[in-house]
């Protein structure tokens, strides 16, 4: 069964990295991949933190958050 | 042709659920993934650092460090 994973950003140079090469990396038979620009996007904010993320970019698989690195904070997404 | 990827950590809970998780969704098919514990190699921290890691978990792939949370700094691990 494919899982979830969900690469949430901010189009920030910090996004972008992380996201051609983690993000771009997991095994797309194990995930199916959805990336979430949070800057165009506001309306996937609460969902983002309610799964846990603080800051951008980061990853959300298997239920737990994953920050890579450090973009921006979600605060200055809202 | 595979690159390398290697995955620094140093056993706590923290890296514990990276590896599992996102170390461990790194399609093998792009990625050979190396998983290195510093905080019994202590030999690898300077190629660590060397290679961008300022805390574990991280992950060093294509030529830059990602940080996956934090768990601890690479300094009480020398």
């Amino acid at each position: 069964m494919v899982a979830k994973a969900i690469f949430y950003h901010a189009g920030c140079p910090v996004c972008v990295a992380a996201e051609h090469t983690v993000a771009n990396a997991i095994d797309r038979s194990k995930y199916q991949v959805e990336i979430v620009h949070l800057g165009t996007d506001k309306s996937r904010v609460a969902e983002a933190e309610a799964a846990g993320v603080k800051s951008v970019p980061a990853l959300v698989m298997d239920g737990a958050a994953f920050h890579i690195n450090f973009g921006a904070g979600i605060e200055v997404l809202k």
